[in-house]
């Protein structure tokens, strides 16, 4: 991703950021956007260190975030909750980045799996080939969970295997 | 369960009884207790209407509880957290009693999905059979995903159809 590394941690700055990115990204319900928004606000207040946040930027611009977790009751299982673009900055790489550089920072701390859930249906089918071109293929699925004919779809990748 | 009818909403003096039960069940781990014990307070707090619980009590001893919600971004699918049974008070049909009285519940709010989530392994085979008779068949399953040879099964039941 052009060189510019992700950083660990939020910025008040970075939530004005954030909420234009995700409702760019065009896919995102309005009670989906008050979820990423009330993680973020979790993030800034440092109270909760479940939810973890990486921020792409370049220079003052953020480009993308990524905001994961340890699974709580799990040896080495991590949650990624989001991982959006903002759609100016989409095709160079910036997705792509953030997800490794979560990698990263899940293997360093000894985590080994990291599971990410989507849903299947329309507006959601670039999503599940980006986490399966990134090396995460379906492992579950729960029939209707969104709503009927919506299904939740689970991807996971072993980061124990190599890159 | 004996004609006694589970109350919805915890007093203050349900947490011990909450603790003594969820430790003398035996199968959970420190950490899964604390876990539980996190979600009474807040559910005691009546910050968070996304943890709601029903107890089952006969006079002032508290026999058993359930803990669910709304699963966040769903149409209509809940999430059954925990149910805890004194073991002293097991096979009256409290823990059979409080899972028929949260899916009541659900139903009455218009809700059409409940999943509940166990562990694959010693310890839990009880706790997947009670599910698979109560009409929850497996559904899902995430390998490893406790640690490895741990997998995660989820279990569920559609609340349209007749009980």
């Amino acid at each position: 991703m052009a060189r510019s590394v992700a950083r660990e941690g939020l910025r008040s700055s970075d939530r004005a950021a954030i909420e234009r990115i995700v409702r760019a990204v065009g896919i995102f319900r309005e009670e989906e956007i008050a979820v990423a928004l009330e993680l973020v606000d979790v993030g800034l207040s440092g109270d909760d260190k479940g939810y973890r946040f990486l921020v792409a930027d370049d220079g003052p611009l953020v480009l993308g975030y990524a905001c994961f977790g340890r699974a709580s009751m799990t040896d080495g299982t991590y949650d990624l909750y989001w991982i959006a673009v903002d759609p100016a900055a989409q095709h160079r790489g910036v997705g792509r980045g953030l997800l490794r550089e979560v990698e990263e920072a899940i293997r360093r701390e000894g985590g080994r799996l990291l599971l990410v859930e989507t849903e299947d249906g329309p507006g959601y089918e670039r999503t599940r080939r980006f986490y399966e071109a990134a090396g995460y293929p379906e492992v579950a699925r729960v029939r209707d969970y969104y709503r009927v004919g919506r299904d939740k779809v689970v991807h996971a990748r072993d980061l124990r295997e190599g890159r």
